[in-house]
């Protein structure tokens, strides 16, 4: 099959079938959005190395469960042992022994075909485009919040970061609060928000401090310095960024102020796939444009531009 | 009268007696525990320019209501307005028009009288001592932590530093799970918490990773690192120490592992003041020496030395 391919290199080329394993489904891909972390992983995250791609939508081939045989779904991306001390403490995103999709051990959605275990997949609403379920991955990231912390109608929230993630964890927030804020620094990526009736502010402006939630999700080493600035005392900061830089950090404020700090990763599937089906997240419009596989070196060159917010791959 | 003065130099010297505003009370120093943040003031923290001293016991000379005339009173550092939005909140520790005694815009307790608001104090239980007292605002501090998280028999705990507030710490924790480490360097300082039959470990000691709780009270700037490698997936850090040296953070760990990170200051004088007439926190043990208030520069500069815990003055 075809398949992009990063081992220091990057290329498309001919590689073999992947052999699904017991319990695992076989996957031809459909759709496929290339994340900030496919980026980064050719910059050296997580010493990957292999076919890269997590964000997918596909058609199950071959299953241990013969009914999900020719139907559409999408994925979630870690694959996990069932046996670890944080598998059976009910954390399983934190499987000690997990191997992730096109990031950890597990060749990615990049090609042909993939292989999942069944138990990953959820089937894809009739009604929804493919480039629209290629975002579920991301779109459940953001979800991911609100199962940390609770978010009331009255939370003032600050989202830090216009890209790819800062959009969608606006947009889902914003279902929880209208007293929202996502602050960027395109005009045009803050247009589409706009237009969704959500507000934005220029890095640049001045901000109004004390906000109850702070999402940083800038994909920049200095988000969260800014966030620590506009959060009020005992506030939470959401951590999306996964930025390999150390930031250099005074932590007498967060201590004196009580701030509470929490990384962010993977999140539930199913209310994303509810909000794309429901419309709730609207994600077309950031969409800048759609490569063949065969063009995913181009694709992942174009997507590293300033001027795009989401490629997605088509197989 | 006499007081300890931080004008840019210390000195001993006679300053006028402080005279008390509506709603507060006249307090005759009795006794004064030495805090690390008092050392950090002679350093520049919070640019306090005064009186230093936070923890003290004293006797009620005056006051609006009249029965605690003649009362040995602890009291709370934190001096509120009541109308500002986070008094509102029911956040009074974080009021932004708060003075703190001997820490920001109010003379402190190393001296022979102090001013507070009657509604900071608490009476003392008739059976302690003045010296043990003292301990009452740090130990607040350490069950400050119980009132941020949830913490269960279970929990593994690890406490990185045995310092003063690292041992309180401990001894707090300990009350609620015996599954719990204090992580030192002084030999003696942890000899302290093993005759209380708690369990301590050489800062050079491999140490199991996977905790549930750790809590950062080293004093030092790469405490945060290390509490980061011993945390499990969705576990917490308290931070306490209020390090003003920037530490160099790499952030995308606590996002993959989804660590929360809470920032802990000050606590709730009434459990503390139960824990120490009950004897669940002995800090007897924990005094090095006593100084007279008139050799108050010298109490400062041996609370700086190595085989020092607390530092306890009587005026």
């Amino acid at each position: 099959m075809r398949a992009l391919v990063y081992d220091g290199e990057l290329k498309v080329r001919e590689v073999p079938m992947p052999k699904p394993g017991p319990g695992e489904a076989l996957i031809k891909v459909l759709s496929a959005g290339v994340c900030k972390t496919d980026v980064e992983i050719l910059h050296g995250y997580m010493n990957y190395m292999g076919i890269p791609g997590h964000e997918f939508v596909g058609m199950v081939e071959d299953a241990p469960t013969k009914a999900y045989i020719g139907k559409r779904v999408v994925g979630e991306i870690n694959c996990v042992c069932h046996q670890c001390h944080y598998c059976l403490m009910e954390m399983p995103r934190h499987c000690l022994n997990r191997t992730v999709l096109g990031i950890a051990g597990r060749e990615g959605a990049f090609a042909e075909y993939l292989t999942l275990p069944e138990e990953n997949l959820h089937l894809a609403p009739g009604s929804v485009r493919d480039d629209v379920l290629a975002f579920t991955e991301p779109v459940a990231a953001a979800f991911r919040i609100t199962e940390q912390i609770p978010i009331t109608t009255a939370d003032r929230i600050v989202v830090l970061g216009d890209g790819k993630l800062g959009q969608l964890v606006a947009q889902v927030l914003w279902l929880y609060s209208k007293n929202l804020v996502c602050v960027g620094k395109h005009e045009w990526k803050m247009e589409l928000l706009n237009r969704l009736g959500i507000a934005t502010a220029h890095k640049s402006d001045p901000l109004e401090r004390g906000a109850d939630i702070v999402v940083e999700a800038t994909g920049s080493h200095d988000g969260f310095a800014r966030a620590l600035e506009l959060v009020r005392p005992e506030g939470t900061i959401i951590l999306k960024t996964t930025t390999t830089h150390p930031t250099a950090l005074e932590f007498s404020q967060p201590v004196v102020n009580e701030v509470k700090i929490i990384g962010s990763r993977c999140g539930p599937f199913r209310p994303a796939l509810e909000a794309l089906s429901m419309g709730n997240v609207e994600v077309r419009p950031m969409i800048s444009a759609d490569f063949d596989l065969r063009d995913a070196v181009a694709a992942m060159i174009r997507a590293q531009d300033a001027d795009v917010l989401k490629i997605i791959l088509h197989m």
